[in-house]
C-alpha cells in the first residue's frame, strides 16, 4: 500500500480543477481557528530574538517538557518533544524495531497510511490485522498475529479513519500483548481532545515498559503546520529515543515550542469543549444525510472522520472522481486505507459547508 | 566516536557550574542578531491564522522552494525544505545508503561529529580520510578509500572545525570520484554566507546527477532554534527525498519557513557582509592572540571556529575543564572530532567577548 500523499494530491487536484463549486472533505486540516493564545504566543516569541531564537534542547524546551508531563501525569524525563506526530511515530517505530526484537509491525485494516509507509522505510514487515465493521478491534486477532518476530504493534484511538474509541479493557489487552512477545505498543493519541463517548482511555494509564505513546498539537490547536508534538517513552527506551530525535531533526522548531507552550497555559477549557461539540454537530448532520442517501455508515465516538458506503457505489477512484464533479463533494478512496474498506468512502468533517456536502449528498444520492 | 551533544553537554555544564565567569566558546549559535525582517515575517505569520497555520506542502512553500531555487541556480523541484541542515544531511546520506550501491560513508578527520552519527543510525559504516594539518583535503586520498563499497561521500565547506573553504578544483575532483564509483556526494555548505576569501566554490557549480548540497537558514540569518534549511537533490533522486522527509516529520514547520521567505526578500545585503566582516575581525583578534600565547593554530578561511593547540597542553578533557576553571574560557576538545584532533581545541567565535577570551588565554599561558 502507498502511503496516503499521492493519493491524497491526486484527489486534491481533481477537486480544484472540476468546473464546479466542491466541498473539500479530504484534507484533515481543522476548519474552527487556533485558540488566541497561539498567536499571541508567535507575536511574544518574535520580539524576543538573540538567545531565544537558538536550538532549543533536542529532547525539547525544558517548561514545555514539564507542561506535558504534568498533564499527562509522568515524568518529564520521558517526554520528547518532535516535529509533530508524525515525527513521534517515527521515534516510537524506529526504537522497537532497533532493538533485534524482530522486524514485524502489527497494524490495523484499514490503517492510517502512514504506518505502512514508515514500516517499510524503517525496514520492518507489515502485519495487518482487520477490524470490525464498525472499527472496533479484537485483542484475540492481535495476540493471534503477534509471536518473536513482533517489534512493534501501533494502533491510534480515536481512530483515523474509523472513529473508533479503544475501550480500556481493549487497550489492556493490547498492552499485555506487547509485553507478552517483547513488542513497543505504540499507541496515537492525536485525537483524544475530540472523543465523544467520555470513555476514551489513554494508554499511559497502564504504565507499561512496553508502551509508548505518540500525540501532536497539530489537530488539539488546530496548528498542522508548526509541527509540534511529542511521545513519551518508557525510561528505558527514552535515551535513545532523545539520541535519534537529535540525529535527524537536531531539535524541534522553538517558535512553535514557544507558541504551543504558551497556549497550553492561557487557553480556557472552553475551546477544546468548542471544538468538539461543533464536531458532534457535524457528526449529527451529516450521518443524517447519509441516512436520507440510503448510506450505510459507521457513527464515530471521536476523531472527525466518517466512513461510508453508498449503495452500488463502491468507493474507488472513479467514484470518488464521479463524486467530486457530479455532487460536488470530495472524499478519500476507501482504498487509500486499506482492502477492507475499499468499498467505502471517508469523508472529513473539518469543513464550515458540511451541510451543503450532507444536502448534495442526499439529492445526488435520492 | 559519540556524536557531539553528550560531549557537548558535559563541557557546557562544567562552564555553567564553574565558581567564575566563563567566556563560552563551545556552542555554535550565532551571536549578532537576526535581521529585522525574521520578527517581521513571524509577526506577519502570527496574524494570518486559518488556514495559514495548516500543513505546508512536505517538500516546502513553492514561494520558498522558487527563492531558494533562483538564488542557487536550479529548477524549484529539485529543492526540499528541510527541518533545518540536520534533517538535510539526514535525507541526503539515506538516499546515498537506500540504493543498494554500498554501505560506506567517507569522511574527513577531523570530522563534523553528527556525520559518523547519522551514518550509524542509517545502518552505514564510516571510512575516515584525514585531512592536512590546516584541513584541505587531498583527493588522492578520498580516491584511495573511494571503492564499489563505497555510497556517500560527506563533505562540509567552509569546514566546521578546520575553517577550511575547499577549492574549486578539490570540489570538480570529488565529484568525478563519486560519479566514478556511483556515489553521492553530499556537500554540506552552512557556512556559505561566512566565507572570508571570497573562492568559496558549491558544489551546484557542477551540475553532476552524483550530487546533493545541503544548506540551511540557521547560521545565516542567526536562528539556529528555527529549523529551516534545505537540500538540492539530482532529479533522479528527489523524489524519494521528498518521500523519507514526509514519512519522517510529514514536513518542516511553516511560521519558519514563512518567515525565512520574508527576510530573504527583504534583507539588505549588507546585514550579510556586516556578519562576515565582525567575524573576520574576531579572527583577526583571536590568533593575535594565540600567536602571543605560543599556540600553533590554522587561520580559518570561512567559518566561525579557530582550532588551536597550545605547548605542552593537549586538548583533553581535563584540560578543557581546566582552561574553564583556571582561564575563564570554554572550548570544545578536540577528541569530539576525531582522533586527529586529539592535541587541539576548537574556539567558536560566536560571542562579543572574544577579546576578553583572548586575552585570557594570553595571560595563562604567558
Amino acid at each position: 500500500m502507498e502511503y496516503q500523499e499521492p493519493l491524497f494530491f491526486r484527489v486534491m487536484q481533481w477537486a480544484e480543477r472540476a468546473d464546479r463549486d466542491v466541498v473539500d472533505m479530504v484534507s484533515g486540516n481543522p476548519d474552527w481557528g487556533s485558540p488566541p493564545a497561539i498567536s499571541e504566543g508567535l507575536h511574544e516569541y518574535a520580539d524576543l530574538g538573540g538567545d531565544a531564537f537558538q536550538y532549543a534542547p533536542s529532547p525539547g524546551l525544558d517548561d514545555l517538557r514539564e507542561e506535558i508531563a504534568a498533564r499527562r501525569g509522568v515524568d518529564a524525563d520521558r517526554v520528547v518533544v518532535t516535529n509533530g506526530g508524525g515525527m513521534a511515530n517515527t521515534l516510537g517505530m524506529a526504537r522497537a524495531l532497533e532493538r533485534d526484537a524482530g522486524d514485524e509491525v502489527i497494524m490495523t485494516d484499514p490503517v492510517y497510511p502512514y504506518y505502512p509507509g514508515k514500516t517499510t522505510m524503517l525496514g520492518g514487515e507489515q502485519v495487518f490485522v482487520p477490524t470490525e465493521r464498525d472499527g472496533s478491534l479484537d485483542p484475540a486477532d492481535v495476540r493471534d498475529a503477534a509471536g518473536e518476530n513482533t517489534a512493534c504493534i501501533i494502533v491510534n484511538t480515536p481512530n483515523n479513519p474509523t472513529g473508533k474509541v479503544y475501550s480500556e479493557e481493549t487497550l489492556r489487552e493490547l498492552v499485555a500483548i506487547a509485553e507478552a512477545v517483547d513488542a513497543l505498543l505504540v499507541v496515537d493519541e492525536v485525537y483524544d481532545h475530540f472523543d465523544f463517548t467520555g470513555e476514551f482511555t489513554s494508554a499511559l494509564t497502564f504504565d507499561s515498559p512496553n508502551v509508548v505513546v505518540t500525540n501532536s498539537f497539530s489537530k488539539t490547536f488546530a496548528i498542522t503546520g508548526f509541527r509540534v508534538g511529542y511521545a513519551v517513552f518508557p525510561e528505558a527506551h527514552v535515551d535513545a529515543a532523545i539520541s535519534r530525535n537529535m540525529l535527524t531533526n537536531v531539535s524541534t522548531t522553538r517558535p512553535g515550542q514557544y507558541a504551543v507552550l504558551h497556549a497550553l497555559r492561557e487557553t480556557d477549557p472552553d475551546y477544546y469543549a468548542e471544538s468538539r461539540a461543533l464536531l458532534e454537530n457535524r457528526v449529527d448532520a451529516f450521518t443524517a444525510a447519509l441516512d436520507e442517501a440510503g448510506a450505510e455508515y459507521s457513527t464515530p465516538d471521536g476523531a472527525f472522520y466518517v466512513l461510508a458506503k453508498f449503495p452500488g457505489f463502491p468507493g474507488t477512484l472513479e467514484n470518488v472522481r464521479a463524486l467530486i464533479e457530479d455532487a460536488g463533494v470530495a472524499g478519500m478512496p476507501g482504498t487509500g486505507f486499506g482492502e477492507s474498506k475499499a468499498e467505502w468512502i471517508r469523508f472529513a468533517l473539518v469543513t464550515p459547508r458540511v451541510d451543503d456536502a450532507a444536502a448534495r449528498l442526499t439529492d445526488y444520492f435520492a
